[in-house]
């Protein structure tokens, strides 16, 4: 357990916390330094910073009684689901250990009729895809990562189908969490709306494992549609294309997808997949209906990319073709990636209201040209929300700092634009300075409230209201 | 002020809290019993209770200041807008004093083209209705009384258009609240999703002032449809037209409204409007979209019907067509008062999943029958939500029992099902002890929220998780 670098206020866990972990979960309990760095080696571009140990929990017990044993020890325990979370959120950087839900990942019920589904946290929302094939009914959050439900819902998680059937938040009917005292409570019900008390439910989706964790989870469903359109349109600007979106959401067409790659991202595909698709600003949409629903969509946005100055709209409704048009908008991030071998991926996200959406994402490709990066632009520009992925050069320090300030701006403008300093991949660590002044004087309601459910701030600390840091750019953790 | 009934803990403000109001806000704080009682007169079943005083706020600052005023004094203070709401949430079991917002009325911002509104928290939605009138957008939340928006959000309020647009819940997008400190902060923004902080939003919304009162709420609007279409068709029993919700859902048509009025129902709207309507179970739909949508879910919804056993499924698109096909669902409440008159009528919801929302409606109507009162039935039945308004002789007090029993009964049969006590009214006094039973130990959580953001409990005290006492219908309070 003595693989802290020096410089933390410990090296490692309370032996008597260390004990009683040992004695409650035997091998379930674990403590090599290979076991710890995989819990901390994520998604993140922040540095990794493993835990003391790792607890792996197979039901609501092991939960309950991990967080016991870390609350008579104030060791600080930190919820891991797939580890694909991008700001930091499963770092230790306080130690303590991480409490791995991987295996807890049965559907618990799937109720067809009312369309819900219960769900333990661990379970990959790929093995709940899987598991509701035959059912006639899906579950529309779709973030790019193969990620735990658990972990969706404490990051108000969504992806590109928020546009037409919301987040996470709007997604999950009830939760069971247990808190920091090990007191296991159930929140909200399998009703589709209620009055009745506070909104819980809502309030541990998107706490990051801060207020509680999250045992089960009952999530909507919807009816999968008679059929599917899609399509793609190129246009001159970002501005048109950003315009176009605008258009379409107010003359009511269904989006049900609306996704932008900017130029750099098509030249990516191209070369991934030995395409030739115009090297500009790219707009792919889907709708969901009966067929002539959908076929009517497509109509109907046809003529609003065209009279907005958009290229010629290609669209389809069999599933082959759809899937052809939509290969460039799958394979982005591996295209870039590829396109920049060497490099590391660092995004960041932010959301507008739609209507500076073509600001921002100007300002910000204004930005990312004066600082020299190479950073593409992918957006769920149904929602104003869009990822900017800098590829860097890790060794470079001067290229970092650039990196550093694009994120700094960015964010600053988006929530100077009446946005959010995250649409959907959180605060963690990473956007804490950023939440900190989109919030203003609500970071200290948050802490009040952070402070009644967990007074020992054991529950994910230094996350998302600890006091900001100004978090460098690989510059001030262990290497992996 | 000495209008208050012995057996209360004082009978008055504290002499300095009244001279510092008055000093504040002058003729703005008024103790005249008249103005008082017209605080407690709302459309609550539940005895009234006057507040000491009545604050009237013009400005965010007239908030924060009797607030403040009121925190320094010990004394409590419930915020009041239309005096609407159901469940006794404005009024004053510890005294203190009520905080008029009725004329802080004003529409701040319409964006057109990010479709939100911000408006004050005394707004009627008619008013904002008015507003909107040029702007092609229209708010959807619309529960049946002329209530305010503030106070709207403050009970997670929705109405009839929830199955398609989402409560208060989903269409608050961000507020602005005065705490018990008296600090103003700001929740949420105006992008259309975040992962940024807790959802302290959703929090506000539905806490019924307990934890802040909203000075400011950003709204979300849509576009008006192109076309509505608007039908009727009836059942020979409620689990039919229950059964044909559910196959309405999983069968994807696109509905807008889908309303219930039983047979008891649709009699008194036959008398009120001289009407023939068959009496007997019947459903109200409605589609938005353009012609050719509407239509086709209107015809795929009649082939549903048919199917299920009911009766001609007769519709419209015409504007006034469906006006007088809808014209029973619109008069019911009026036409069931008519129907029973010098009768009081005593309104409770519930909510329950969809699957479950003929059994819980038979089990009413089994229980009404058997206690032999008088009491129809209406439904949001999209949602699974439906009310019972017993229209009570409060001379009678073997039936007032009866009441109360079928209320008690009612309430935990929604629970059992995996339901809420309320899906729209809000727990105020008289679901306390319902929501009890429903939150279990998230009770303990909320009431650590309450703590933590007004210590003092001066914020609508005795309301939604004050130790639940059992509310006696017209049975502990002062005369009106």
């Amino acid at each position: 357990m003595q693989h802290r670098s020096p410089g933390h206020k410990s090296s490692a866990l309370p032996i008597e916390a260390a004990t009683a972990l040992r004695g409650r979960f035997g091998e379930d309990f674990q403590t090599e330094a290979a076991v710890c760095q995989t819990h901390a080696q994520t998604l993140t571009w922040l540095p990794p910073e493993a835990p003391y140990g790792v607890v792996f929990a197979y039901r609501k017990e092991d939960i309950r009684d991990a967080i016991r044993i870390c609350s008579r020890y104030a060791v600080p325990i930190i919820a891991f689901g797939a580890g694909t979370s991008l700001e930091g959120q499963v770092n230790a950087p306080h130690g303590g250990i991480s409490l791995d839900l991987s295996r807890m990942d049965k559907l618990v019920e799937l109720a067809v009729d009312d369309m819900y589904v219960v769900v333990e946290p661990g379970m990959t929302r790929e093995a709940l895809d899987a598991s509701l094939q035959t059912s006639g009914l899906f579950f529309p959050v779709d973030p790019g990562a193969a990620a735990t439900l658990g972990g969706m819902a404490s990051t108000r998680a969504s992806g590109t189908n928020a546009v037409r059937y919301g987040t996470m938040r709007e997604n999950t009917l009830a939760l069971e969490v247990v808190l920091a005292n090990g007191e296991i409570i159930r929140t909200g019900t399998r009703a589709r709306k209620s009055s009745s008390g506070y909104d819980l439910t809502r309030l541990f989706v998107g706490a990051e494992g801060t207020l509680g964790i999250i045992t089960g989870l009952t999530l909507r469903l919807y009816p999968i549609p008679e059929a599917i359109a899609g399509g793609r349109c190129t246009f001159d600007t970002i501005a048109r294309a950003a315009d176009t979106v605008l258009q379409a959401l107010k003359k009511r067409i269904d989006l049900a997808r609306i996704e932008l790659l900017d130029s750099l991202c098509v030249r990516a595909c191209n070369r991934h997949a030995k395409l030739a698709m115009e090297e500009a600003p790219t707009l792919f949409v889907e709708f969901h209906g009966d067929m002539l629903h959908v076929e009517r969509q497509a109509e109907k946005f046809r003529r609003i990319v065209v009279s907005g100055g958009g290229r010629a709209f290609d669209w389809a409704t069999d599933q082959e073709e759809r899937s052809k048009l939509w290969a460039a908008r799958r394979n982005a991030w591996w295209a870039i990636h590829e396109m920049f071998p060497g490099r590391k991926g660092v995004t960041t996200d932010v959301c507008v209201p739609i209507s500076r959406l073509s600001d921002c994402v100007d300002q910000a490709r204004v930005d990312i040209s004066r600082l020299g990066l190479d950073a593409p632009i992918v957006g769920h520009v149904g929602d104003g929300n869009f990822h900017v992925l800098i590829m860097l050069d890790v060794e470079n320090s001067a290229e970092i700092a650039k990196a550093e300030e694009l994120i700094s701006r960015l964010n600053q403008m988006a929530i100077e634009m009446g946005g959010t300093c995250t649409g959907e991949h959180g605060v963690g660590q990473g956007k804490m300075a950023y939440a900190a002044i989109e919030h203003g004087g609500a970071i200290a309601t948050m802490q009040a409230i952070k402070h009644a459910l967990d007074p020992n701030n054991i529950l994910n600390p230094g996350k998302m209201l600890a006091p900001a840091k100004a978090n460098r750019l690989f510059g001030q953790g262990r290497s992996p």
